[in-house]
């Protein structure tokens, strides 16, 4: 199976493939696979289904980087950290339909897939190895999907609290230490005052793209009512949100000629959730992914946007999407 | 001119390009520019050059996203932080004739690229207001370069130390002050002694495929002997740094079919030398761009390698380079 590896210097976690791992050929040139409904797994093969909610399947991921073998258990190899890859890794079918894009799925179907993350996210909590749970969608070549035709999304639970998110953490307990106030709750209040970076909003969400975006369209999704979990978080503002997500990736379809784009859920880890409550406010990251990361910003972790936020809403905000 | 703006939650930079921002529609399928020597800028038009070192050209970015306009200065925006994006931002023109890849470059032109790039970290040192200073190369289409045909890199002095760099200060230190050892040190003396992740060495330098390795193929250049300080350290060794970046790079043309890829390189902050003399050591990341970064990665910080780093290093020990 698959190995945990911790980088010693910044202490970042990475999955190595190791039985399963790529061939060094297959890396020259690989083309992603488009199907069509006579070609999808998902619609020919009999899906081996763990759960179900309104349509929407939860099946084990074909190729997993995660499983339930062997126990978590971190190891020293001379100065490195290295574990097997306890966990689970498991793909959400969104809709039975061959249909390629979570934009043309009925508000009802984008609400079950929310729910669905909702429900997997609640059975995996109860594993006291898991410390984090991502669901994620990355939707074309450009995002990292390999196997295009069929809307699904994946769900990661891992033993450790990834870097990045101890990064968010930290930052929004700095900002509540010191105010005494959300840092997420006073974004939504300025940004729904200043409104230049506001792409969509309804009662219970906002859509902004953000003061310090990385990326071109850029956008997060935010609960504008506190919350600091996801799972109990969406009770009764679901279809909510499912209406401002389909709104956004219809804006990016229509306005960015159906660009590739990841969204993944940024929760507060599974364990010791009282430490999150006050301080921490869950959301989504919504990413098209129309340009390349470059040197200089694989270097120093440094951003260079090309458009400013402000130009970035108002061509969504502007988008018709509405026949 | 462009703007600094820092991500609040997790301290995070973005230059944001604002009068020269790219158009909305300009995203939309971008085209690469492959340029011959006919159309190539750094052939056929007057260079307004303001540093030579032995055939390399240092020029001002032709779309300079950082300039000395305006002192930087960081103001309050509600909960944000914005600033001028004051600095530097230089082309550095690696050889006069047309020649698209470093690995084509002679031992001696690659030498003087590199001495070219300590010679320009010396001069920005100078300039009180700068925090960092890097040195990078986007080679291909995939790598974030979008005009393609002549061999060249950039240098980027900024203002700020940014949030990466910070990490590895942060990790390298406390692995000092618990073992009075520099991690970089340990790392080398693992590495040669395990051998199975060394891609090439010499008398002063080793290549290996990271241990966590992020991508497949990913190689550190380290020097063997301590030294904090890129300006300083390639002193009486550049030769030998040049031998083993064409030996990679001929690796990684002849045998992953010439892909595009990035080099950093991941030098101390500027500010108070002292302070990373014993506990960092100086290093290239090298980067070939074979696979994109999705949604997990780019949720968590957690990533994904579909080769583990052994196996990658013997396929590229194994390319015969000499013909």
């Amino acid at each position: 199976m698959s190995q945990l590896r911790k980088d010693p210097i910044v202490g970042r976690w990475t999955i190595i493939a190791t039985e399963r791992a790529r061939r060094p050929a297959a890396f020259v040139d690989p083309q992603a696979i488009i199907t069509d409904k006579k070609s999808c797994t998902y619609c020919q093969e009999p899906l081996k289904i763990i759960d179900e909610h309104e349509g929407v399947k939860v099946i084990h991921s074909s190729n997993p980087l995660l499983d339930q073998v062997h126990p978590f258990e971190r190891k020293a190899h001379g100065i490195y950290d290295v574990c097997y890859s306890y966990g689970h890794h498991e793909v959400i079918v969104e809709v039975a339909d061959h249909i390629a894009g979570m934009a043309d799925l009925s508000i009802g179907q984008i609400k079950a897939v929310f729910e669905a993350y909702a429900a997997r996210m609640e059975m995996h909590r109860k594993d006291h190895a898991i410390e984090y749970i991502l669901a994620y969608k990355n939707y074309g070549v450009a995002a990292g999907s390999r196997n295009i035709g069929h809307s699904r999304s994946q769900i990661m639970a891992v033993p450790v609290v990834p870097m990045r998110v101890k990064d968010k953490i930290s930052g929004a307990k700095k900002y509540f230490d010191y105010h005494d106030r959300c840092l997420f709750c006073d974004l939504v209040s300025q940004e729904l005052e200043n409104k230049q970076r506001i792409v969509a909003q309804n009662d219970h969400f906002i859509a902004i793209t953000p003061f310090a975006s990385r990326f071109p369209f850029e956008t997060w999704i935010l609960p504008k009512k506190h919350h600091s979990d996801f799972v109990t978080g969406i009770e009764g503002s679901a279809t909510d949100l499912a209406v401002i997500m389909k709104d956004l990736l219809l804006r990016f379809k229509i306005g960015l000629n159906d660009p590739a784009y990841n969204y993944m859920i940024q929760n507060a880890p599974v364990k010791h959730p009282i430490l999150y409550k006050e301080n921490y406010h869950w959301h989504i990251e919504v990413m098209p992914r129309l340009t390349r990361v470059a040197g200089f910003e694989r270097g120093t972790g440094f951003y260079i946007c090309p458009i400013p936020p402000e130009m970035a809403a108002e061509f969504l905000r502007e988008v018709e999407i509405h026949a």
